[in-house]
């Protein structure tokens, strides 16, 4: 194998093998070898294909073996079925890295899974990197080492720049490309990891990382395969200052399924996913042009930390604009967003009309006639200096699309502080305007939505990975796997420092207890998931006889409606009282692991989604964050007012069942307390379940 | 006064005067004199200016006095203060409408609302119309007559179309045409009504249904001035089989205030004016570009009566693709918009398959490398014509960038019925393909986001304006204005045939009443609107003890927290079970009139929106709409085994009292029943308010 890096091999080979080069210039096969030409690659690059001793006018080679040199990276274009007979070639030819365009694998059912695992398999053995299969492949555009059948690299310029794109849709890939080159947005590498069968979305982000071209990193994901590795990648990013923006398909029911399926990968949750990319500081936007839009502003201001609003307020945008219906239509998106337009403060005013410009008090400064260049300037200057304020938005009118160079000349020439973000909107169709701003570094948007959609991903981006939990010893008293009853599960989050209803198992032949009546009872047993629905729960038992009553009631249900149901015995529950019920969630997600979720108690709330998801374990100030999401806390937070509630109890409790992802050598699969009632002195778990793997 | 009828003069004019035209080419006040000339208007253009005798080369006019024709449309651009000044000559020269440009009327404050009425008042007396004042102008982009100084007829080419604007900006009219225009969007008439003081957008709306040149009314609004006027354009509009698409600021509470303010209109109401729109089968697009890109496929299908699907199920869009990515990321938003992308049935597989094309049963039919040109054609002719979907999309790959005859061929030759419409999204940057398809009058959408918006607006608008109902005569022992006490807005519910509980006004020296116990007691008091806080509600009175020992409790509140407040009485009713509450509203909408709302009841509804609103009447069919709506409802629908509610009283109650517009001689500003019970067996309202003009 050669001494070339992984990183390097992937992204920058000197020298690339193409394994299924074609002469004829209709079929894809052909393009790698006349996108390299054109582009200007100065690397070695061998076309293998034992039908032609030419190709393009190029010498081709029958196989990989006997090449004049060695070989970093082999682009794979032969039929799926025989991808595997060439590995060894591959290793043999020096190849640190194999890129596979062929299809016919993970993506096409059980039987192409398989052909795919021997593969990587196979690969792994020999020491090789694999690139899909189904890899539509990956380029660089500095060099012209273009590894890729996608015909966006058909043009006949390509813009080298400085954002990075990794895809898990190859089509996307080359989609997301011509819109960018057609906005002046040039790429440093790009990536499509196809059925991603073995360096994943992660891997190639860390080598980003480490590429000093790539000021920007752009994802458009379908899923994620390796949160682990994508999650340390990330942190890298962050570390090293390089802002992810992602696009990420899913957000609807049907979105996220359709994105599942066509790649094969397993059933998504695109709420996990969302609370990923959050904690791991990536922006992900809604608007797909936002992707790239948005890279200017994101690189000069990787962090937003600095930026760190009370966590209840809307993020603050101080506007300007020479046309008051387009900065209403952008400002409406914000609104939307959950920002605000922010008015100047009464010293601002002041202070700018010393400078000789009036401005008013209003959320939107309209400038439309009012100010010369230099004035727009020096009010930019000051707006981007103040504190009452978190970006600037700047909204630009038909001088936009007639005086290019005079409307964005201030914006160019403002000195711009680098902790507080700039982004323009122009109202009319103003390439010009646009190139000049790309050309300046400064991030401009083409719709109003695309506008509000990148300072929303921006602001919502803050970056809190999960608490680093000390290992938690699971209680001994408990089973390690397999399902827990209510009465194990409360035992279980007790131990974790949950507040749990101080329950009794009573035997069902005494009923014997010591809990004040009037009591809940339940028919405690690990088989039984519903117990409403089955008539194995009684609340408000006045006595002893009445709790015999409803004991023996609720054991015939049990044996007519669950007959293989073990049971532990009757669990007798002091009735609790609340202001508000709510529900904590865990759950060991497959695609992130670990999550937490808060949300609205009672059937009521699930009508429409109200609850805060967030990896696992979470800290107190981040559990209060969640409480502050959830909309039906308002209830215990001087609504109307209402009885305040606990929340610092409430944020102990979310903490605390959060640490389920810290349990020793124990696999929670999932767990909730529903209901969680809050009370104004703290708050109690009434019922609960566990499943563990 | 010319012979000329109004929509010609104001859209068409022979001949024009510029009162106001400068000579210096840096002048906005230049411009329209510039414009006309440059677009070949062959009608008579006279300048106005007193200081000069030729301007740009022609003859000037020193006044409107002695001109050499008669005049149908005058432009004022001299300062506002002057304006009036020119009224008496615009009649004489033989105008009927005069576009008021001049600025610092009613948008300024009330010293320029005065001068703005005072302008009207005179126009008025002297037969003329007034569009403005501070209107940005009108334009025929046909006959080149551009009444306007806006910098986008700057443009050396106008493309003349078929779709008309009409805008509440003038600045965005601008950006619109500027938009459109790099699209091959060309446009009819272009209308910028300013501060709307007479010429209203339903008047210009009304003009336009009469244009044969205008095929789809586009509106960007920011709020409704004359909802009567135009909701009676839009009535001719859509029986003439155009359609009005309209993007309306205001969704956000801050853009709502913000729109509102800038023109110095009165209190906004997003919903009222949504529900407008929806009533008269306007389709609201959310994104701004959406407003144009939506005109072929509305053109195509002004009505989609023929569509209807049951209220509660999702509008079903066939989607077939070259991009797998590519058509996700419409998916994606079309889920988020409430629609679906639907999985062909088994027999039309078979269908397609018999005539030579492998499809699957897949929500997204995709066609990457699996058809022909004549094959796409063929499925997308059946597509067309197939009972399970309400519309088609195609979303195209690569193809669309670098074939684009090749790629839009098969859409473009197409036999496509008039009855199912077709969205195209084009998922890399197409210009070519983009031009293609417009030329070809099939919708094709820029962004993923705006082609799922589209199809959305499209599908909302079913326009069903009010029910005419019958006059509602006013009960004779009830006041008819001001404030009702419960008691007799009880009554008033209660003729109109809504189910109230049956209450008695007791003296609340006796207390004397024929109320089975338990009972609610409430002081009756038209001053007291919040008795709950005051303290001046009793629920659960077991007996005539407690009742005498409430009554003086709540009438010691009321004395002591509402000391002026007049009491009828002490109102007893009877303890009312229910399945869930709900929330009957009334209110005359300053800006769209009568207005119906149905709302989830009690203090957990409050935190998220969970309404429906309509204008007012609504007879049961679309009562029943509203109750599907409303999430809350899903409780008496059988959600989660719960009981189900009696959904046809609460029909027949919405109805009932949504005929509160009816009222004869009477008006109501607002009216409230809340809460509404709904029970297995009917409704009943439990508490209500009225409040009378």
């Amino acid at each position: 194998m050669s001494d070339i890096s992984f990183a390097d091999a992937l992204l920058s080979p000197r020298s690339i093998a193409l394994v299924g080069a074609s002469g004829d210039v209709r079929k894809n096969t052909a393009r790698p070898l006349r996108f390299m030409r054109k582009h200007g690659y100065a690397g070695a690059v061998y076309p293998i294909n034992p039908g032609r001793a030419e190709i393009l006018g190029e010498q081709a080679y029958p196989s990989l073996a006997g090449l004049p040199g060695p070989v970093d990276h082999v682009f794979v274009m032969i039929p799926g079925g025989e991808a595997a007979g060439v590995l060894e070639q591959c290793a043999q030819a020096g190849a640190r890295v194999v890129t596979v365009y062929s299809d016919g694998f993970g993506e096409t059912g059980p039987e192409g899974l398989a052909r795919q695992t021997a593969l990587v398999a196979q690969a792994r053995k020999l020491g090789l990197r694999l690139l899909g299969p189904n890899s539509i492949g990956c380029a660089n555009l500095h060099t012209g080492g273009i590894l890729s059948v996608n015909a966006a690299f058909e043009a006949d310029t390509l813009l080298a720049g400085d954002i990075s794109l990794v895809s898990q849709s190859g089509s996307m890939m080359g989609s997301l490309l011509s819109r960018a080159a057609a906005r002046g947005f040039g790429f440093a590498k790009s990536v499509s990891v196809g059925n991603e069968s073995d360096i994943t979305v992660g891997e190639v982000v860390d080598a980003l990382v480490d590429d000093p071209q790539s000021k920007a990193i752009l994802l458009f994901l379908e899923t994620l395969r390796d949160a682990a590795t994508l999650g340390q990648a990330l942190t890298r990013a962050r570390a090293a200052g390089k802002p992810v923006i992602a696009y990420k398909l899913g957000r609807s029911e049907q979105g996220d399924a359709l994105a599942q399926s066509h790649t094969g990968a397993m059933a998504g949750n695109d709420v996990a996913v969302d609370a990923f990319l959050k904690a791991y500081g990536v922006m992900r936007v809604r608007n797909l042009e936002t992707l790239f839009e948005l890279a200017p502003l994101a690189a000069r201001h990787a962090r937003n930390d600095s930026l760190r609003r009370a966590p209840d307020q809307p993020a603050r945008v101080a506007v300007i604009t020479t046309t008051g219906g387009g900065a209403a239509t952008v400002v409406d998106n914000l609104g939307l967003h959950g920002m605000a337009a922010v008015a100047p403060p009464a010293d601002f005013v002041r202070r700018i009309a010393e400078k000789g410009l009036r401005i008013r008090e209003t959320p939107v400064i309209d400038l439309t006639l009012a100010a010369s260049s230099a004035q727009y300037k020096m009010l930019l200057e000051h707006l981007l200096r103040a504190d009452w304020c978190d970006a600037v938005l700047s909204v630009v009118g038909s001088s936009a699309q007639f005086h290019p160079g005079l409307a964005v000349k201030p914006l160019l020439e403002a000195d711009k502080p680098a902790d507080k973000p700039l982004a323009v909107f122009l109202a009319p169709e103003a390439p010009e305007s646009l190139a000049l701003l790309r050309a300046g570094g400064i991030a401009a948007f083409r719709t109003p939505e695309a506008c509000a959609d990148a300072l929303a991903a921006f602001f919502a981006a803050d970056g809190r990975p999960p608490a680093s939990g000390a290992a938690y010893a699971w209680p001994a008293a408990l089973p390690r796997s397999g399902m827990l009853s209510e009465h194990e599960a409360g035992a279980l989050f007790r131990s974790l420092g949950v507040p749990v209803a101080r329950g009794e198992l009573a035997d069902p032949a005494t009923l014997a207890h010591a809990v004040p009546y009037p009591v809940v009872a339940k028919v405690c047993s690990r088989d039984l998931a519903h117990k409403t629905e089955l008539g194995a729960v009684r609340v408000g038992i006045a006595d002893g006889d009445a709790l015999r009553a409803a004991a023996s009631e609720m054991l015939e249900n049990v044996r007519r409606g669950a007959p293989g149901a073990q049971v532990d015995g009757i669990l007798v529950q002091p009735m609790e009282t609340r202001l508000i019920e709510m529900i904590l969630g865990y759950r060991h997600d497959p695609l992130v692991g670990p999550t937490v979720l808060l949300g609205a108690g009672g059937i009521a709330a699930e009508l429409s989604p109200d609850y805060a998801v967030r990896l696992a374990p979470v800290n107190e100030e981040e559990a209060r964050r969640m409480i502050l999401e959830v909309r039906q806390t308002r209830l215990i937070c001087g609504f109307r007012g209402l009885p305040p509630g606990d929340r610092d109890a409430l944020a102990r409790a979310i903490a605390a069942f959060s640490r389920l992802a810290c349990a020793a050598g124990v696999r929670v699969e999932e767990a909730e307390i529903n209901p969680l009632f809050v009370r104004a002195d703290g708050v109690v778990a009434v019922d609960g379940l566990a499943r563990l793997a």
